[in-house]
């Protein structure tokens, strides 16, 4: 089996902690290694670094070398980034000497609580996708959250490894506040994961049956693979590729069967500052306050601080701030208010 | 007349921007110079600088004498503090060559709106100190302030340059805030602006009478001046003077008359972040942010930025905090707890 990370989100929602040099998978944030090496240490558990890849961008590709330095772990690289399609399909050229094989791409910015059962998931996926279907992970959902998409569960397919699959009844987008509450209530909605398992075979088939354009395009840099071409033309190429989500591209489009398991790992895609002090709350002190710094507090609760720069930072009565503290700038804000950080971001870009 | 400028407080009211080695005399916070130059330029309004000295101690020698680079002010030096009664003293001996001039002394560190009305009053109380009297300065009270000592104004006694003086009937400690409410309304209650004028004469008769011992050490001293032994008698004697306030060591004994001036000219020894915050409302923006500093807001509202650091703050979302942003540390309080900063500059001495 392999696996695919793919590592080239470019996000602003934890700025001013990331930044475009410097996005989330590349922070500390989830604990003191970075979301991508969380990740990495995730995906050793189901298969081998050496069958690992992470698909980055250009601008990531130094900081991503460090980080992979004494690994086995390939880095693919993106000359721009070109959505999940081309990501997927340029991975999968590069994994075409085992046609048969699984691969399994995830996002490299997620937060997974169980890894345990997040592998034995995985696991079975793999056996799964090796009968041609494409496979995902739906996740339990335990809010009504209206930030992720929902996948739709159907009819029991089958089990793999004891676990049962389930046809993806649809992909849904996501939902308003009502909705979500509905779909909480019904109990066949899942949270789409974006983690998605099938044969190299099997995706390659289904971008030329669905993408032919961005297939046509791969096969030009397939060509260049091995050789002192690759550059160039992946260069030329990769950037004239459609820029398509998998979802829409294929998944939308396929007479595959798509089955997805039913997971409850305690998952979440650590959205935002409220995300992420949301989910550690055992790092929390006797205050309520996650303090990710060298941080001193007098009557102040349920703050988060996340700091950089090795400054004291002295929170005084203050509550339900989140402070984020880099060389390059401070952000504070209630937590509550952090998913609208992209508002200041704007602003500055003026 | 002689202005004698006393620059030795240590204060710990503006952590983090204030620290032992650069109190608040030194910040630039009452406007972009700093309050010792702006006292400079407001002594320039009665007096000459070539007549005018700055009293400081040994630590901060370096950096105030690069506030003095281009000016005739002269700076006297404490090796350590000792109270209002050694500094006045000291200085006074460095201006016996005039004995009869009045000097008048004033802190450092206090902000005054109308600079014009104040430098009227400064030369009426030359002009009384010139009967031998010892002059102070009562402010009109504004609000039931229970952070500064007052003064009871008693008979008037004359008049200076077109200015009323009354005999000062006591002077009283922080009053707490019933008290503070009852002085306001009693209209004889004035604050104590710490600005006194006297002659160089009559304080060194005053502290030979009431602070013998003092005045010993002050005679040991007086006869270093101009030769090479200054600085090692000045090391000697000065740290082990008495350490007493010049309105206990001589105003409550004194048989002089006392007189004062009622004044209204905008004061306020600036004891706090908020005190500072409340008192610059023509640099509001327009959501009532003081912004000292490379700031950006989005729905932020009452908020003090001070900072020193050049980085970009964002404030999103929040009220009524004051933001002090150094090298060294981030404060982060609401501006009503701004007094409060001695909790987290003590929590971090432990």
């Amino acid at each position: 089996m392999f696996a695919v990370i793919m590592a080239g989100g470019s996000g602003t929602r934890f700025w001013p902690a990331s930044r475009p040099h410097m996005p989330k998978q590349f922070l500390k944030i989830t604990s003191d290694r970075t979301m991508l090496e969380e990740t990495m240490a995730r995906v050793s558990l189901f298969t081998t670094l050496e069958r690992t890849s992470v698909v980055v961008g250009q601008i990531h590709a130094e900081v991503t070398a460090q980080l992979l330095t004494g690994t086995p772990v390939q880095a693919i690289i993106e000359p721009t980034g070109r959505n999940t399609s081309a990501c997927i399909g340029l991975a999968a050229l590069h994994l075409k000497h085992d046609p048969q094989a699984a691969m399994a791409v995830l996002p490299a910015d997620a937060f997974i609580a169980n890894v345990n059962a997040f592998a034995a998931s995985l696991k079975a996926a793999g056996e799964i996708a090796q009968t041609g279907a494409i496979v995902t992970l739906g996740i339990q959902p335990n809010r009504p959250e209206t930030g992720y998409g929902y996948l739709q569960a159907g009819e029991a397919r089958g089990a793999a490894q004891g676990q049962t699959y389930f046809q993806v009844a649809r992909f849904v987008e996501k939902p308003d506040a009502l909705t979500a509450v509905k779909y909480l209530a019904n109990g066949d909605y899942f949270w789409n994961s974006g983690i998605f398992i099938f044969t190299v075979e099997t995706i390659l088939q289904e971008i030329e049956t669905h993408l032919p354009e961005l297939h046509a395009g791969l096969c030009e840099i397939e060509k260049a693979i091995g050789t002192t071409e690759y550059e160039a033309v992946l260069q030329r190429i990769y950037p004239t590729l459609e820029s398509i989500s998998i979802d829409y591209g294929v998944m939308e489009r396929t007479s595959k069967p798509i089955y997805m398991l039913k997971t409850n790992f305690g998952w979440s895609d650590v959205g935002s500052w409220q995300a992420l002090y949301e989910l550690r709350t055992e790092d929390y002190d006797a205050n309520g306050n996650l303090l990710l710094g060298d941080a001193v507090t007098v009557d102040a609760r349920n703050n988060l601080v996340y700091a950089t720069t090795g400054r004291k930072i002295a929170l005084l009565g203050v509550e339900n701030l989140a402070v984020v503290d880099t060389p390059e700038a401070l952000l504070i804000a209630p937590i509550e208010r952090s998913q609208d950080v992209k508002k200041i971001s704007d602003l500055l870009k003026k």
